[in-house]
């Protein structure tokens, strides 16, 4: 049941385009014990190579397949919201690549001119997946293996469909990879060509402390809206503590939406910080996927001309929507629920 | 990602041994217009080849993959309740082969010796799936592609699995296929020479229709339990209403176990017929698997040496559960429901 790779195209502008690895999430239910025996770090998003996966995936109880990937999560939510999206990431020719793509497309993301792998069944030519398990509170815990997500490279880098954006999304996991970072300075420049916004997700705790001095620089020259939690802040900016971050992210000049899970996201404009309360949430049940969600709304906002509270209202709403189910893609309908937020 | 067919295997005797269809269900929201435009009708089973299922899967919103198919849900029902069960079906070496026996697996169903199909992507070669769409009240529409378990024949009859068995619960939806029929009637043998019990579902009303005289006589020779919704057994008695086909099915000498949604059930015995009230769903959200998850607890009672006004009520529970959720198989702790049961 071949997915083809023509989607509909058009030279009309996108209000984002996001750049990241095409995973497909493998969730399931979990308890600390599973954890501790499959060694796996609570909480935490590690790469694993295909026999760990292997092994992960063989400890791990009956689960559920949905498309992740977290930029792509936040491509769907800017679509699911009503804003024109594209999406451009590295996909095998296989049956996990195939439901990645049905995904992405049925809720109008555009995808990127993408040549798929000639995947290869028990080898790393295969569509990236991330096993996740879920425990108690929704907490999450992943471990990647990218497959075929980890060759993405200028190549693959659809400028056409770059220079159509409005605001480039891109996701902080990719600068674990080099080829992928020379698409993604080649992505900033085909956007400053553009005079598109050039935003970026640090992803990660780790990835921070992976790559603290590039992103750093290029929150100097390069990046014009910075999403990060508390954590990825504090670390970033090797802050004392978030208030200490924020100050360090106003200095940088940088439009920044830094969240704090329950206690909602601070905004940093060029005027000063600004607290924003988060959604209230009856019963967190998979936070995978919140930063991502938090990023769609923000950005949906941004570009359609929302004050920045607004925006990171916007973006708290989605977020709540996503931590109240499994999965790391909208269930419910956001344009509702965006335009339940216009009437308050 | 390779899953291996090297499972744990022993010589204990399984409860249930059940043999049919292995597919990976394909879930997603639809609305009736949906289904209008796709050319489904609402609450069928239609088995579609590829082209079909491309076009169909194209025309569906976002979904989700999750384990399915008829008699492999009720195995991993049984397991879920604490019974030992066994599964015979036929997979490709493809993802969703690995995703249907990893599923399987994890909650400790034995599967059958089975030479997994290399597959071929794009071609008939691949693990079977179903496209369930979801509307309203939880009907469920489903177009099926059965790519490789169309191929169930006798050589994929694991003899030894089958004769470990106490019940053999077999698929309606296989006698649609000439040689998985051939391997049933020798299954069936192998059931009768260890005195085990030989179980039916007749899966579907047009399933029933196709198959209507081989069913009847299946039930006056072959089948010891009978599974059946109302709307199936007045079609396979061609009864006047279904007073009539609680009527015709005692005629017969059968166990008879015919589920009326939320009227409940009525058990056939020996001793005559006997009503048993549904438990009480809050909200009923997909009733995929309604009917395999009502045989696994009517089954595992019978394994565990209930009454049949026990079975019957436990069948009602593992039912209730899995439409009280999204997908075909249990989320919830049923050996915890099942324990309630017996309390109270």
């Amino acid at each position: 049941m071949h997915v083809t790779d023509d989607g509909p195209q058009s030279d009309d502008a996108l209000d984002v385009v996001a750049i990241g690895s095409a995973i497909v999430d493998v969730l399931s239910h979990a308890d600390d014990g599973d954890l501790e025996r499959l060694g796996l770090v609570k909480g935490s998003m590690a790469l694993v190579d295909l026999s760990r996966a292997a092994t992960v995936y063989g400890g791990m109880g009956p689960a559920t397949e949905m498309s992740g990937g977290s930029a792509a999560n936040t491509a769907v939510g800017v679509a699911a919201l009503g804003g024109r999206a594209g999406y451009i990431g590295k996909l095998a020719d296989d049956e996990l690549g195939d439901v990645f793509l049905h995904d992405i497309r049925a809720v109008g993301v555009v995808m990127g001119r993408n040549e798929r792998v000639r995947a290869d069944h028990d080898a790393e030519r295969a569509t990236g997946r991330c096993l996740v398990l879920v425990t108690g509170e929704g907490e999450r815990t992943m471990a990647t293996h990218l497959g075929v997500a980890s060759t993405l490279g200028p190549d693959d880098l659809d400028e056409d469909l770059v220079a159509r954006a409005r605001v480039v999304y891109l996701e902080g996991y990719l600068w674990d990879l080099g080829p992928a970072k020379d698409a993604l300075r080649r992505a900033i420049e085909v956007a400053h060509a553009s005079d598109a916004l050039v935003a970026l997700s640090v992803s990660d705790p780790f990835c921070v402390q992976r790559h603290r001095a590039e992103f750093l620089e290029l929150l100097r020259d390069d990046v014009d809206v910075l999403f990060a939690n508390e954590e990825e802040a504090v670390l970033l900016f090797a802050a004392a503590g978030f208030d200490q971050a924020v100050a360090a992210t106003e200095e940088t000049g940088v439009l920044g939406a830094l969240t704090r899970g329950p206690l909602g996201s601070v905004v940093v404009t060029a005027s000063g910080p600004l607290q924003v309360p988060a959604e209230p949430v009856p019963q967190v049940v998979d936070t995978t996927g919140a930063g991502d969600l938090y990023a769609a709304g923000f950005l949906h906002g941004l570009t359609s001309g929302r004050d920045p509270e607004a925006c990171a209202r916007l973006g708290g709403i989605c977020a709540a929507e996503v931590i109240s189910h499994m999965g790391a893609r909208p269930q419910a309908d956001l344009r509702t629920l965006a335009a339940q937020l216009a009437e308050r």
